[in-house]
């Protein structure tokens, strides 16, 4: 069974985050999984870079109603027409999320893939808790991004 | 102009939460602001019985096909079908939202707010940090619902 | 039980097919449904005035983010940024649809209505047909406001 | 650049029709095109395997929030989570279409690309009139599976 994993962060993303995601990409194409992303620059391009450039399949679902807003690196280009919605339909599409660094986008894919049970990865993004009282960490934090893809095939294939 | 205020937190809510929620739906029709919400129980049901039970409009954006899931106290049922990706519209249809405590799917409505643009005013709800680095408060914080309101009414009419 | 009533038509719409979807609003107000449309131009606004001058609730499901693109008839404005998808949840938000005249917009509702179990019932509005076969009408043609009111009502609360 | 032609038609499908769906998908695969479609069975399972046969590439838009509802013929698989307003989806994605007989849900399908702008081919598909005037025909009639590939084709990459 081929696992797809949704990877997100920032667009645009600094030097360090698009490296991870890049790598990411790099390590889930070697692994045989299908990325998915939402299609535009930043962390999307990288990641759909690192991905194509192993030879792996990528899937980037875009707010806009044209295919002509997708990033060069996709294998497949799924205009929507939702605006920043698509970003559940992302989360929809995948099995796990891995989440890179990330603003309130990402944050939006993280809340969605909790939401709806699909497991989320964390590399340096977003952390959650509550006033008052003590929460379990609802990301599965990992340190590097051979460590986030080998989990996240992990728990996905389990 | 009037004011479409959604509102969001748990469902089930626990009976404080409850209280704070309703109290928020009964301030809110009291200032002529429309009241949004996702239309099913706990919190939802609590700012809706707020609301109508003081004369106010509550609109409930549900997530199934079916209108008859709302709960008891909405002027207006909107059945979606689209599941919790209704959460987005939630936020579509609200100028402000408030959020008090919640799990997941409040995490997703403040996300999609902040994305957007959407001004956030939080009560004893998420609260959100990035590893290494200080990042501003996004929510505007309050410690009781007369403030949440006045500060949601004002900064939405201003 | 209030019945939602969804009206479709076209957008800019001639005179008398304005001045027949506004009588269906002003006829649906009387009967205590409540209206819903696509809250633009044309027969969209047409039967919102008709519905709210007769003391009616009419909610607009708009395709943009931004309530400001509704009419000035609308009891409520839901904004959705999702396009013309929009139409689709003017369906869903209906339990019966009347179609007066139209272009492809309004066949699109009629056929979302049509897909989901929605009643349809048509004042001059598209005909149906394939090729090679006779297959029966699935939409209740009326003749006038009255008749597609009065069906439609009957048919929704049956 | 890539053409994605979408290509519905009714689920179940008689044996005609899924054989006139399978030879649509062969020979879009064999012009390069990606073949998008609903994902489940009849007219969508008959395209997806005749184009997975040929080599192609399929996209499965699915309604539902599981990736397991889909066929096996699918190179690339998509759960919504949005029920039929998926179908909206299918010809977001879609630079052309293609339809295949069909019920209600291909009119849904046929009334989005007209009113979203894009070119719909009919092979022995719906009908459209309307009453006391003549409008043209509004899809592009082909009389087999060769004539509708290719005249979409042409379109698209003129």
């Amino acid at each position: 069974m081929v696992v797809y994993v949704g990877v997100c962060g920032p667009d645009p993303a600094p030097p360090d985050v698009a490296a991870v995601a890049e790598e990411v990409g790099r390590l889930l194409a070697h692994e045989g999984a299908v990325v998915v992303c939402g299609g535009l620059g930043g962390t999307m391009e990288a990641v759909a870079r690192g991905a194509s450039g192993a030879g792996g399949t990528v899937v980037g679902i875009l707010p806009g109603a044209s295919r002509g807003q997708g990033n060069d690196f996709l294998t497949v280009a799924i205009p929507t027409g939702m605006g920043e919605m698509r970003n559940a339909l992302v989360v929809r599409a995948s099995d796990v999320v891995i989440a890179v660094a990330g603003e309130f986008g990402t944050l939006s894919e993280i809340a969605f893939a909790l939401k709806t049970g699909t497991p989320v990865f964390g590399l340096r993004t977003w952390e959650l808790s509550k006033p008052e009282r003590e929460v379990a960490d609802p990301i599965v934090r990992a340190s590097d991004p051979h460590e986030a893809v080998r989990a996240a095939l992990q728990l996905a294939t389990s």
